[in-house]
């Protein structure tokens, strides 16, 4: 797996560090950073990895778009970066393994969204969170979408409508993120976390993340249709007959790759 | 109403508790007691009663299915299983009376799933919640459904990826349940609660019960379309007449049956 | 723009307060009380205000529904009262203007309903809020769906199945309301908060907020749908042009009408 120029990916035992790096930009968005994100994850998804980090260089998350990239384009060019934007949250969604967000910074507009975008979060203590086009200039629209689906609508609309940043242990309280820790714990604590929520089977988990993403925000009726469905059909797997045997004979399980 | 094997129901006054009865079997919800919970749930859901209270017997308030049960299937009857299952948890949810979770010890898998699915919850301090599936066998895709429409996106994650414990104060904040009380209270707090959730008349809450389900997860014209409809015609039940009359003239209501 | 007998409508600078002004019937709302507020707000929306405080004289925010209003009617006469208060309601979600709810008092029923449905709420910290409906006579199923859309679905259950009052730190706690304050601040809270939502271009913080209400409780493939092209097509505007140049010229945005 190389290693671009605004994204470092670089495996570390089971996981991969998917690291932005262009803090002099404050890692922005851009249509190149995108496209390497784009392309990383598409690797890692097809790779043995368990879980993937998303990480990111110097004191800034992740700003957003990159202005300067945005100022130059017509709608058209509009369109087609927003839909690459969304390609990517929505990849950090459909990737097999497990993506813990490591926040070391302040995360605003689309970098709030990627945040929102990851299965898990974990902030240090002197990260914050904004939707920053609720000071009045472009509005952030896209980024509301899967912060809405994190927080209470009342909070929602106070992140959106002002833009102003509120700090990790609010997002904690809010349910942005799981986690808050000194800065210097960070990787450990993301370690801790993405080691608890990837053993197992990594068939079976990715299996239970996708499930989980479809039944999401329908009515209950639609999500017990798509959850009843899999969870019968995948009782018949290596891993669940594992994990019921082992259980049954009081042994640890050895999972099924 | 009988007492059956695996299923004790027992009126109390206005109320029945409906206990699962195979703490030997950390109440699993083997076949035969996902038949006697949907048979003791039927009865009662034709009976007088005001209020339900679900309870267990012993340590542990439900560990799940049970894996002998399920090791023994094929996927056909995987499905008739989850289908039997689902039908139970969705009678909590459709019976015409407030059901309480009486939770007194860990309520894992498809047991969080019944505290979730009712209508209310109160746990003793000791109470632990999980979705074990995320150790990596069997994912818990059904369990996940009404735990998501009870917590956030990202503690929905945390519990259905990591399959770990949480406790009941932590259940407490995410909002999985209403109360905490030390477990020598339970039963004071849960006939409180109840008393609370149950007075008035029995059809008006009824009605509101079975609204409510029906409004949730939809966007909001559907859900005022639904619910507009239904206030309208019910301005003219007994129930209705009478809490407005009784408000006006300043005097306690007498509620209709 | 006229001050109504039941309704007071006050422009204050940017905003124009819209005050509930029938204290001796503890602002109920009676057909005169919902056709003075939806003309208020028909007429508020048109005007240039930035934004809206909603307000109510004495010492109860709202009753809901005047009952005396209500006995009087058949079906026909509650479908039309109902459809008028969800207009109402509906009315403050469609309003290009930021609404903050002023919550001096008890807030109940379609009171309550009214907070839920302001975009961001500021409480006194003795308000206290309820979905009386609960305790048996005419449930609250219309207040109970924007409620439902601010707070986990626990604790909508007991709101709406006990009917008790909850007071204002626990509905900071559930998400239903912004801030609390000691109720000698709740002037300067309002403004300090209103100030901070309504910064910017007015044109991109109503499209925010219209799109805001267009994606929540949707699977999120069609949020992100409705949001891209939104997103997209406001790239263009002049509040957009405006946002962007200011932050890479490093000056002070000024923002176009």
């Amino acid at each position: 797996m190389a290693t671009c120029e605004r994204v470092i990916v670089s495996p570390q035992g089971d996981y991969i560090w998917v690291t932005m790096n262009h803090p002099e930009r404050r890692n922005a968005l851009s249509r190149e950073m995108l496209r390497e994100l784009q392309k990383s994850l598409t690797e890692v998804a097809d790779s043995r990895a368990r879980g993937i980090v998303l990480a990111a260089k110097g004191p800034v998350f992740s700003s957003g778009h990159d202005f300067a990239d945005v100022l130059a384009l017509d709608v058209q060019g509009a369109r087609e970066l927003l839909q690459l934007c969304t390609d990517v949250m929505r990849l950090l969604e459909s990737v097999p393994q497990v993506v813990v967000a490591r926040v070391q910074g302040l995360a605003t507009a689309a970098g709030c969204q990627l945040v929102a975008s990851c299965d898990l979060a974990v902030a240090g203590d002197r990260a914050g969170f904004a939707l920053p086009g609720g000071k009045g200039g472009w509005f952030c629209h896209t980024p509301a979408v899967p912060v809405a689906r994190s927080i209470g609508r009342k909070r929602l609309m106070e992140m959106a409508l002002t833009g102003d940043v509120i700090d990790a242990r609010t997002a904690l309280d809010w349910g942005l993120i799981n986690q808050v820790v000194p800065d210097g714990e960070l990787d450990t604590a993301v370690e801790e976390l993405l080691t608890r929520a990837t053993r197992g089977s990594a068939a079976s988990k990715a299996l239970g993340k996708r499930t989980l993403y479809e039944q999401l925000d329908r009515p209950e009726a639609e999500a017990y249709d798509i959850a009843c469905r899999v969870m019968a059909d995948s009782s018949q797997t290596p891993a669940a007959r594992e994990g019921i045997t082992s259980f049954l004979e009081k042994r640890p399980p050895h999972w099924p790759q």
